[in-house]
């Protein structure tokens, strides 16, 4: 699997949809947003955007493209004073609405200002969408996010937090959610805690983010991770913890330790490097093949295949470079030119190859084109036998929990059989962890309980923990018309 | 007066705020649009905005800077399919809270979608917002269209006129206003009729437009002035005529005739350049002085000095020439300048005025520091003697009606009297219209009824014709806090 | 004749190519350079460059577009810092070879750095190229400057005056040349002086300008027009004068009085906008025609149609209305509309027309597009009947000194006699000024001497008045192949 | 060693200058220019040219930033027609000059059209230059490939390639050159072949490239290397091949091995990966340290590092994660942030090094600053112990045959001693490569032949294999002053 779309006919690759982070009581706190989001680009790169408050105002900035491009400019940094400020990273799909759809959104309550951002997906925003507009309600994006904030608006309850509370328990689905309000920085999860949210300190005050490495790149400490179904209320007074919502076994995203997280991240109390390098070893158990050098997909694939090597005593070798230079926009050089097998990001380390028996390492097939073109390009580089071990079970379900997937159609496991994959990217042989495997690296010693799974595993499953009520709702999923344009 | 500031601190005018178009029934109906408000870029030139309908979707465009630079693009035309389409053009102070604020408005709303702009200023947006934001409506600008929409979405009647006319009835102030909902277009002028709203007519296709040059730009046909208090809509059965407001007299704004309105255009049934001919005629007569050459400042004092010099007998020079090139973006260039009096925009012909006695015409004066400049200029160049006829009264009130102007403490009328204006910009003499010369320009003979006025007139009377709610209640007026930034 | 192109296919107007303008000790000189650049923005808008030296070093700008847009930049002028500054501002053909082309050019001679700009053209620049190619030179880009100042690098004389006395012996056709050097700010008009160049002083600094209005602008005082075939070299010592080429009479170009100088402007001992009234009397009396209005075809028509006014007694009316909004990147929006007849930039002022006889003036006329859609305009707007007068002759002949003239086939006076032009653009009567008018308009009593011609007055006699070298040889003509990309 | 700054003042790097790229008798040429310079992009990420053929003209494109931002435009690549083309990607110093100094050059020489760019330095350029301007040469540039094509087109010799003989043959210095003229592509490498130069073939179509990675990337077979002081002649009638300069013994930089070349170019015969696993082993060999981990400072020094754990039989870890989202632009928000000790690029990896004996491997130190910060975040990671150990000889001298390198003063070991550097950057041990274990990891089994050293090495040892007569003459060396500005 392959992080960075070439264009869009090319998009062979799964995409975390938002990063979120906030901080309280420090002066000058957009810019740790700023390397906070930073820390955090790879759950999002399209867009971002940070509130901040100064005591008496909210300043908003929202801005396409990387935050080292577009907010490290002395003229952005200086538009949002103050001493707390939140922010979001995301990965948008093309023609997604432009700047109205990038977070933190904002509204005026009867209760003083709001901004929030999550990091998720409400799976039954765009039916409450259509009843809150029913009743009068104006939606400027197609975000979930704004209906979470026109439901705060909405609420009858007095305080914000009430409100807050009031326009959660409406929804379905995942979020990972900070909120700005002037006296108070809010962090809540849901209660499956679908998405990861850790609670922070640097030298006493408060950060949220969605993961550690967000904490890290400031030399903030890690203080635990926000509970699933908890929401915990910042101000000057100190950190409040509530859990307001019905009590549900917690779900976290597997797929998180698979790809989504950075390796240098805790998420859940497991080091997510660690993890994959177990993954790696499982493999090696449950299919290993006599071989004479272990070679990931950079980057993705490398903690596994280092996995691999030491469990299976098969040299590590870094038999594909990766090119990271491909910048935001490039785009392949005509058609003539297409079809030539170019390798624009990952080219063969011939010498680490030829006339070798390889086992390629990745962490997943979305459509399986990335994999052929490697696989293509290794054996094009001499390689005696190509063995594909991939570090996730088949993947053969749609998210729906805020991870940008293809439609099941377009899924290669859910056209085929392992063999028929096999033979689509011509390996010699094609191995997935089993899911129970995938169970065990994570320190589940069982393998996955089938009647209580402990992790959201539906992509690979089927077995989703929430309704999915806009799905079945088809006819009122339309979104907003307007919104296509340069608004 | 003048209308390009050269930069903040020399905004030494009047501004319209908008200009508006529509039509209906035509195929590339956004095109048109783009021609309309080409046409009436005088009345606002910092960012424009086109919605058009195609039949089964909305799509929106808003730029910043000319129409010409900004919505000529082939990608932006093509992103505005359809046979409906409405546009606005506008002025925006500095800092004015970006793209969002910049109209057409559109809300998904329960009867369907529904796109409005409008020329003029609601006097009780802020109060009415306040009281929506408590019933939980969300804003999204500062724009008072914006409350517009939010009315008619909350509104509890069934049919989007009678919404809409709700939502009108509440409202303070002026408003020529146009809509676009799938199935029509409407226009309404306020109870006053205090900004102008023309129908058209372009080979069957109806027009709603702000004034006549609008029609003239792409060959169509003036129908007749919008009523004020009319609400006409336009459907594919036809043009229909509503008058639901309260009747009441007629306001129309006496400066559109002075100096908003272009020369060509004919409002409320008059030739504006006719009407300021009549103006200088007027002068001549109420202040007439011996001298030897009428030079204008250029280009807005043109028609009123040549009235001047017809009726005078005095010979008419283009004393000043003007430099159209400025740009939007001159800065002068330091402060070390700044203060040698460069002439970015205009220069004294100095054959023509050295050693006569000239007669400057001017449209108004603001705040006087462009007279000020203009009169240092004209003397530098020879000038035996300098005297300078206003083509309006002397500007003693702000507009909350529509047009930027200078808090009263800074309009130069507003502090002096007009022999200390003399004194100030340096003339031998200063005359500027009378109130009743100003009637009778506009064919009012008997001049202003001050029992009932004719037009409004508050900038020069002071005498407002409507409620000012949102400057009443002081507190309230604050804008939304957190859209200052780029959202 | 309209000078704002819409776009490439609708390019009926002549161009100036160039305005210089250099100032020499004078703090900050950069900075005044760019308001004499923009007051001489007329002639060229399409891109500027500045050349400062602050007693070490000398520094470099260019830019695309209006000055007031590229040139007063902070980070822009910070970076021309010096006592010494000459700059240009051009008018460029599309795909005429980007911001290598953008003068002035710069060397390092072996007597130092020297920069150089001029307005005019050379006629056997491209030959000369030729030759010094032979020899080793490198061209980096199209313009005849740069063959200038080849020729003053590879000059055996030893100091700066007579390398370029040298370079410019081996020259033909036009040029008003600024030149600067470490120590010293140079002048230069060909020996026929067709191009305008003056000398002015403000407060001790000397400048060299093409107009006077760029003395103007900063309050600098006009000291006398340099010679045809003088050569100044201003540096601390003094100005010193020298007239090195062979003596000629001169041969000023008389299309500068008839359109290319400022109205305001004094141009070789006149004032422009004298001259151009007096064009209109002439035309009066040449060609008066019974009527009610005379309408000047906006801007440039109007000092000619006041002296036509004035001089037959028929009343001067603005009778067409322009838009200066026109920006620079208006394109019209689609075929479809295009022939509509869209009036971008002017509209009748209908009552100023309707049932009336009109005479129309305007200055020139090119290929007649522009003039067959104002007078189709003046028609459609009721004119009983309507009778154009030119201020200039016909134009025949292309020019080859630094004016962009379509290229003699498209010139509508070389394919048609008068009586086809006047039906070809739709009029009851057409008169051009007599070329003996129009010499006596400026001051030239009995006429045009046919024998020795006053002026340049090629394009409506082609009669040119130096060889065209490079024309003759036409297969030496091809520019640099390579210079056609973004370079 | 880190190859990307954050900001000027703290670029601790060394930056090889240049890549090139060549392709003859090959449909839309420029496109495979364009993929071949993707995979050169390490070699300078600044700005890019290429120069096309079409067998008539030459075509010119030059931009700055990435290849795949700038150059996969589909007007960028209409732009450069033709069957032939050659291209150049540069590492730029700040402020150096603008586009006018990317490469290609290209100059009309009496023989026809001939561009011109290589990767090298010419250290006497600034001297050649100085004589060239004073017999009347002019430089557009400050890039010594300006020098070549002057000395090319001043040559007394009739055919091209005897011109660039000619020139070649005056130069000191390093160059490997591509060349394009109307007729034939040239390839030239300097007499001691300091730089990388291949030739390859595409189904027939020859190329040259810097490194075979560009041969890769488009599938191209790799031919055989240039050899030092060869020239190559690509035409129709085939690839002729001459030695015209003067024998000497080949002195390749080692450094190319080190760090600059990609870890899957095939260099001078030898796989770069492979060398760099050896010079790791060879650190194990020469300065083992009991250890519980060796972790890379990625990504250049993962390869020494596996090399480096699998000798030792130390596990490999990944226990630095790097960033690769850092962009181009990033600036760090703020001073008092500043020295926080953020970690933008880097972060530790705490559960691979919490508690361990830590070996950190890295490819080089140059100024120290960078290496301080990756071991303070190490210990604060909670490493036990933390050994450095360096993939290259400590680097005390600057280069100038084409890196970029900090002056003497600035670079570590030119001032401290190793145990000062171990201080200074504090660790528990520090260790470079030995001279001869370089020489030793590349084949060389007796270490370096300090009579005949086998490579350039004289970053390491001062030992410069050429004359360095601009740094000689120092007076000289400034570079032309005025192109500091935007030309």
């Amino acid at each position: 699997m392959d992080e960075t779309p070439f264009d869009a006919s090319d998009d062979d690759a799964f995409h975390d949809e938002c990063g979120v982070f906030g901080i309280f009581q420090r002066q000058d706190a957009a810019r740790f947003v700023v390397l906070g989001l930073h820390a955090l680009q790879h759950r999002g790169q399209e867009a971002a955007g940070i509130v901040s408050h100064d005591g008496a105002q909210f300043h908003v900035e929202r801005h396409a493209g990387l935050i080292g491009d577009s907010f490290t400019r002395q003229s952005v940094l200086e538009s949002l004073p103050g001493h707390a400020a939140i922010g979001h990273t995301r990965y948008a799909t093309s023609g997604g609405g432009g700047l109205r759809n990038v977070q933190p959104f904002f509204a005026e309550l009867s209760s003083g200002g709001f901004a929030v951002a999550h990091n998720g997906n409400i799976t039954n925003a765009l039916t409450v969408q259509r009843e809150l507009q029913r009743r009068g309600s104006i939606f400027s994006s197609t975000s979930d996010t704004e209906t979470i904030l026109h439901l705060v608006a909405t609420s009858g309850a007095r305080h914000l937090a009430d409100k807050l509370i009031d326009a959660l328990s409406r929804l379905e689905g995942s979020f990972s959610l900070v909120g700005l309000s002037p006296k108070t920085m809010v962090g809540v999860r849901d209660p499956l805690g679908i998405r990861p949210l850790v609670l922070g300190d640097l030298e006493g005050s408060p950060i949220l983010a969605s993961e550690t490495c967000a904490l890290d790149i400031i030399g903030a400490d890690f203080v635990r991770d926000i509970e699933p179904g908890e929401m915990v209320i910042v101000s000057e007074s100190g950190i409040e913890s509530l859990f307001p919502f019905q009590k549900r076994k917690s779900r976290f995203c597997i797929f998180e330790y698979v790809y989504f997280a950075r390796p240098d991240s805790h998420v859940e109390g497991r080091n997510v490097y660690e993890i994959r390098k177990r993954i790696g070893a499982e493999l090696a158990r449950e299919s290993g093949e006599p071989a004479d050098v272990v070679v990931p997909v950079p980057d993705s694939g490398v903690p596994a295949a280092l996995g691999y090597a030491q469990e299976a005593g098969i040299p590590f070798e870094l038999g594909i470079i990766r090119n990271h230079y491909v910048g935001r926009t490039f785009i392949q050089p005509g058609d003539a030119i297409r079809h030539m097998g170019v390798k624009l990001k990952h080219n063969a380390n011939r010498r680490m190859i030829e006339g070798k028996r390889v086992v390629l390492v990745d962490d997943s097939i979305v459509r399986g084109t990335t994999s052929q073109k490697i696989v293509r390009m290794v054996r094009d580089a001499g390689a005696k036998e190509v063995h594909m071990r991939i570090a996730s079970p088949p993947t053969t379900s749609s998210c729906f929990y805020g991870v940008d997937t293809p439609e099941t159609s377009k899924l290669l496991a859910a056209k085929m059989s392992i063999e028929e994959m096999r033979d689509f990217i011509q390996v010699d042989s094609l191995a997935f962890i089993s899911i129970d495997g995938l169970y065990r690296a994570t320190d589940e010693a069982s393998g996955r309980n089938p009647h209580a799974p402990q992790y959201c595993d539906a992509c690979f499953t089927g077995d989703y923990p929430t309704s999915l009520t806009d799905l079945d709702a088809a006819d009122n999923v339309r979104p907003l018309s307007v919104l296509g344009g340069n608004v």
